[in-house]
C-alpha cells in the first residue's frame, strides 16, 4: 500500500509528489518524522490519559462531491474534533487515511490539504501520518483523531444526575436548513431567506464548529457530554439513557440563529427537522445547579453561547420535550440514521 | 454520522443491531467503553511513546469483493500491526472505521466481526471504538492501530549504518504468488504447484503474519526497520534513503518457501516479481555486526525466522542486489504503487 512520504523523489508521480509537497507541511510535530516514516509516535502528558476518535465522510454521502476541497477537508477533522471537545480533550493530533477515485487530480489535493493545514492549525492538531489509496467508489476520508485529559478525566455519555441543567452550545438546527438549501437552490427563496442568511446556514451545513475552546471547561463543569451530529433530541435521548436519567427540556429555550428564525417564521414545520436532523456539532451536556452560572460564564469568556435549555429528571424514559404551551412534543424519527 | 453502539435498542435496525451485537464484545478494552460512549481512552504506560498508524483496505483494490469477510477484517487489522511490529511496538488497541455498501448483510458483518474479534484476542489488540456509514463505492475499511514503546524507542527507517547485517523476517515473495493464483485459476497448474502449495500461497496473500512476537527483539536489537509491504526492493530502498546509506543484498540468500521455489523452479521471472511485489508484511531490518547472532537467536526462541541476506555499505545509492553469480540485478520497477 502506499503511505504519505515514503516514495524515492526520483520515482514519484504526479500525485505522489504533490502528497509528499502538500502534506508534508502539515505533519509539523516530530513525532510525524515529516511523513518519511511507516508509523508517528506522540510522548503523552504525564498523568494523561489519550482520548481516541474515528469518523470518517463519504462523497455523495456526508458531503457533495462537488463541494470545494477545503471544505471537504474541513469537515473531515472538524467532525472528529468536535467529539473531542465535547469529551473535554486537547487535540494532540490525527491520522487521515484518504481512499480517491480516479478523476481526483492536483488541484483537488492541493486545495483539501491547504484546508486540511489550516485547520491542523488553527486547531493545534497536527498531522501524525496518513495513508493514500485509490478507490473505484467515491472520495473517502476517515480520520482518526487524539486528544488528552487528566487522568479519569475524560467527559463522558453517563454522569448526568437529577436536577443538573441541559446545556447545549452555539445554535441548534441551522445545518440541517444549510443542508437543505445545498440540496435545492430555491429553497431559499421559499424560505423567505436573504443571501447572507442562506450563505450563512450553508456555511454551519459545510463548516462544523468543534468547541475545542470549550473543552477544557466543560470538563471541568460538566458532568455529561457529547457532541451533537446526529440531530439533538436522539443525542440527547443517548447521553440519558447511558446516564441513566430522563429529562425536561423547554423547547423556545434552545438557540436558534437569527436565519433560522426567519425560515421557521415562514415554515414552521422546520422545527421538527432542526432538532432531529444531523451536523450541528454542538455540545449538549449537563451540570450541577451550583456550577450552572459558573459554566455560562466561564464559556462567555471562552466567546462561546451556552444555553441552558431544561433539567434532568430522575427516570429511565427518553427525555421529554415541551413546547411553549407546555405540550409535549413527540417525534416519529429522533435522529438521522444512515442505516 | 452513525456511530458504533450509540442507537436506543428500541429503535435499532438490524445492522445497528449486529453491530452493537457483534462488535461490543470486542470492546474489552475498559477505555472502549462498551462502544456506548462517543470516544474511548487509554492510560499510556508510564514512560512510554505512543505509536500510531492508519492503514486502509478497499475492496476491489485490496482485496476482492468475495473474498471471505473474516479474513477481510484479518487483513485490514494485521497490515496495521505489522507496521507496530516493525516498529518495535506493543499494540493496545484500535479504531475501526466501516464504509459499507448496502448490499452487505448480517451474514457479512456477523463473519467479518467474528474474525477480527479472533484477531483482536490473537493479538491482544482491542477495538476501540469506530464509525459505521453506508457508501455506494466498494467496502472501505480504515483502521487506525495504537502501539506503545519505551519513551524514545520506536525503530524507524533512519539508524542503518555501514557494516550492519541485512535482515528479513519470514519468506519473501509469497503473497505476489498467492495473488496470481487467486487472479488466475489455471495459475496453480501452469507452475505445477500442488493444492497444498497453492492454497499455502493464497493464505500467505489474504492473511499476513504481523510479527508482534518480534516486536520488542527488532526493539532492543535493530537500528532500524520497516514492514515490507510494497515489495522488499522498493521498501528496503526506502529504508536505505532514509538512513542515508546503502546496502549490497545477496538474493540467493532471501529467504523462500517451499512452495515459491517450486513455482520458481517452473518459471524462474516470477522471481523480480516477488521482490518488487507488495503484501509480504514481512519485517526487514538492520543490526550491529556484534547483536547479529544474538538477534537471530531472540527470534528463534520466538519461533520466527530471521535471514542474514546482506549488509549495509556506505553511500547514497539504492541498494545493490546481487545474484548467484554476483552480477547485479536490475528492477523495472522496485515497488507496487496505486498511482
Amino acid at each position: 500500500m502506499l503511505h504519505m512520504g515514503n516514495k524515492d523523489d526520483d520515482t514519484l508521480s504526479g500525485e505522489e509528489r504533490l502528497i509528499a509537497r502538500y502534506f508534508r507541511p502539515l505533519a509539523t510535530h516530530p513525532g510525524a518524522l515529516a511523513l518519511s516514516d511507516d508509523a508517528a509516535f506522540i510522548t503523552p502528558t504525564k498523568g494523561h490519559d489519550v482520548v481516541l476518535k474515528t469518523d470518517a465522510i463519504v462523497g455523495g454521502v456526508h458531503f457533495f462531491a462537488d463541494d470545494p476541497a477545503d471544505a471537504i477537508a474541513k469537515k473531515a477533522l472538524r467532525v472528529n474534533l468536535s467529539d473531542l471537545a465535547a469529551k473535554g480533550a486537547k487535540p494532540r493530533g490525527f491520522l487521515l487515511s484518504l481512499a480517491l477515485p480516479e478523476s481526483i487530480g492536483a488541484e483537488w489535493l492541493e486545495k483539501f490539504a491547504a484546508g486540511l493545514g489550516d485547520d491542523a492549525k488553527a486547531y493545534d492538531c497536527p498531522l501524525m501520518g496518513g495513508d493514500t489509496d485509490r478507490t473505484p467508489g467515491p472520495i473517502t476520508i476517515s480520520i482518526a483523531a487524539f486528544g488528552e485529559v487528566p487522568h479519569g478525566l475524560m467527559v463522558r455519555r453517563r454522569g448526568a444526575q437529577p436536577a443538573d441543567h441541559v446545556f447545549v452550545t452555539g445554535t441548534i438546527g441551522d445545518a440541517v436548513l444549510g443542508l437543505k438549501l445545498c440540496r435545492n437552490q430555491s429553497a431559499g427563496q421559499h424560505f423567505k431567506l436573504d443571501a447572507s442568511s442562506s450563505s450563512y446556514l450553508i456555511d454551519r451545513y459545510r463548516f462544523p464548529q468543534p468547541r475545542i475552546g470549550l473543552a477544557e471547561t466543560v470538563r471541568i463543569h460538566a458532568t455529561a457530554a457529547m457532541d451533537v451530529s446526529d440531530g439533538l433530541v436522539g443525542d440527547f435521548g443517548k447521553l440519558c439513557r447511558t446516564s441513566g436519567v430522563s429529562a425536561e427540556i423547554e423547547v423556545t429555550r434552545i438557540p436558534l440563529s437569527a436565519a433560522a428564525r426567519a425560515a421557521l417564521a415562514i415554515e414552521p414545520g422546520l422545527f421538527t427537522d432542526m432538532l432531529t436532523g444531523g451536523d450541528d456539532y454542538e455540545i449538549v451536556c449537563t451540570a450541577p445547579d451550583d456550577r450552572a452560572d459558573a459554566f455560562i460564564k466561564a464559556a462567555e469568556v471562552r466567546g462561546i453561547a451556552l444555553t441552558d435549555i431544561g433539567r434532568v429528571v430522575a427516570g429511565q424514559g427518553l427525555p421529554r420535550f415541551f413546547d411553549g404551551e407546555g405540550r409535549p412534543m413527540t417525534f416519529k424519527q429522533t435522529s438521522y440514521s444512515h442505516f
